[in-house]
């Protein structure tokens, strides 16, 4: 069923980037429609202590600051639906989106589905995701308290995660599958950490499997990559930080061009190849993964739907 | 007198871009220097209700905004100058910036000066400058409680701060040289308040004097573009909101490459011709002039200034 109405804009996603938008169409009487498949707010709600947004100088939580964004958007009218959308296609000069609550046309189209957290796909992953495994130290560190854990990364996340989650673990062992990209300052801390006994970083070592007992966690196997040798690491729980995975699966029948990783190609006005869809934030290519940039990026993009909507370039 | 310190990071300006960015780099331990030669909080200090600033439901005062960026560079160690950069150039493989306080030598640069008000250049403008001539409702408007006033200007600035005016004015006669720019739910409210009689809107109309009387503002002559007639508006102030001018004249010695109106050139990396200047913000070519649009930027121009610093891209 294809329903008849024709919407000024369908948001792909309900995070920062997609809500800041929202608040700039509705401002403007564009009407605006969200789909969102999981969580309103999207990563940052997901994130404990958000230090460097703009505009709260003592910083504020995740989840108070994705609150923040839904309230804002819907109180100048925007529609956040809850289902997924599984296709963009062109039809005459609108555009045809396939979902879960049916066919919808739309005049415009604002892709802002994010990306997620990345997998390390190995045995005892999937069975022991969310009592075990966890990608989001904030929503499951809590539950480590005076517990022994592994994190598994390099990057910036995996140690900025491990120095949060000594709030709570006894211990931390942190495996390296090569060398450390965290930046200098993390690295800084790390070592601190490290003089306290807090946490160990296992360079050159692979993650092989999880292996729990009786519907828990036990340990995590590795191997040194120098001498091969197996290493055994207890643990209670497992935190993989090895990077993000764009949102794009959706796409993969539409024309619309995306990069090496998946993410979705734009030129400066975030336009993407197709005419009259946009995408903004960390589903963007070039974008930071920072909600900085995912809120700017929507402002601008809201700008650039109003213009097409308008049909003219504004002028102030 | 040439200072031998240098710099990590020195932005020129410090409104919104240039605090966000500092946030950012003074988080990583990256030596930041700001230079501000009027208001900190650059125009977001000067405006009223930020509405669509994201992250803040019911909106914030901009001087609130303003204070809290401020607050929150300074706490991560961002240090603030009152002063002006005369020019940048190149010294060798470093920058040289000519200062108020003497040259300066930085590994970086963030041109972040934003836009200024433009001005109509009319007999009266500047000899009623500050007391009967404004370019901020926000600043001044409540000085004309009851008074009559004259608005010009026809984009979306002019209408809404026409609207923001009726707050105070008796009646308000706006100017607008050619035809109303301003977007269709501005024109809509606008028109609110035509039918109630507080604005009246006079097209094709050329603004040519601001006339005084015993040192304030007595009235505005006009021309009737289609008839050449003359017309007199009484007024006891008038506000000019006629477009923005880009703060880059002391980019005129310098290398730095502009655009048509002044504003600085970038490529998607923020960087502008000389490696190692970077520019965010009002002032950014493509830019969106918006607070969002210039944090967002102040974020991503940060984080590629770490990456030039560090000499490699980041990876997470």
């Amino acid at each position: 069923m294809t329903e008849t109405k024709v919407h000024d804009v369908i948001m792909v996603g309900a995070g920062p980037a997609a809500l800041a938008a929202a608040v700039y169409t509705t401002r403007e009487d564009i009407e605006t429609l969200l789909f969102e498949r999981g969580v309103v707010g999207g990563l940052a709600a997901v994130t404990d202590m958000v230090d460097n947004y703009p505009g709260f100088p003592d910083g504020i939580e995740g989840l108070t600051l994705a609150e923040n964004l839904r309230k804002q958007a819907e109180r100048f009218g925007a529609v956040i639906e809850l289902g997924e959308v599984t296709n963009i296609a062109k039809e005459g000069k609108l555009l045809k989106l396939e979902t879960t609550s049916g066919d919808m046309l739309a005049k415009t189209v604002l892709i802002a589905t994010g990306s997620d957290y990345k997998k390390i796909g190995v045995p005892g992953e999937q069975e022991y995701y969310a009592r075990g495994v966890h990608y989001c130290a904030t929503c499951d560190g809590a539950f480590y308290r005076d517990k022994r854990l592994v994190v598994v990364g390099g990057g910036n996340s995996a140690v900025q995660e491990s120095l949060f989650l000594t709030r709570y673990a006894t211990h931390i062992d942190l495996l390296v599958r090569s060398e450390l990209r965290a930046s200098e300052v993390l690295q800084h801390d790390l070592q601190k950490m490290v003089d306290a006994g807090k946490i160990t970083v296992h360079l050159q070592t692979a993650t092989n499997e999880i292996v729990g007992e009786d519907n828990h966690v036990v340990k995590v196997v590795g191997t040194d990559n120098a001498s091969g040798k197996k290493i055994e690491f207890p643990a209670d729980g497992v935190f993989v930080f090895v990077g993000l995975k764009p949102n794009t699966e959706f796409l993969k029948n539409s024309a619309i061009e995306l990069d090496e990783i998946g993410l979705v190609k734009t030129n400066e006005d975030l336009e993407t190849n197709i005419t009259g869809v946009f995408a903004a934030g960390d589903v963007r290519s070039g974008s930071t993964m920072q909600i900085a940039t995912a809120t700017g990026e929507g402002a601008t993009a809201a700008l650039r739907i109003r213009e097409y909507l308008e049909g003219h370039k504004q002028t102030s």
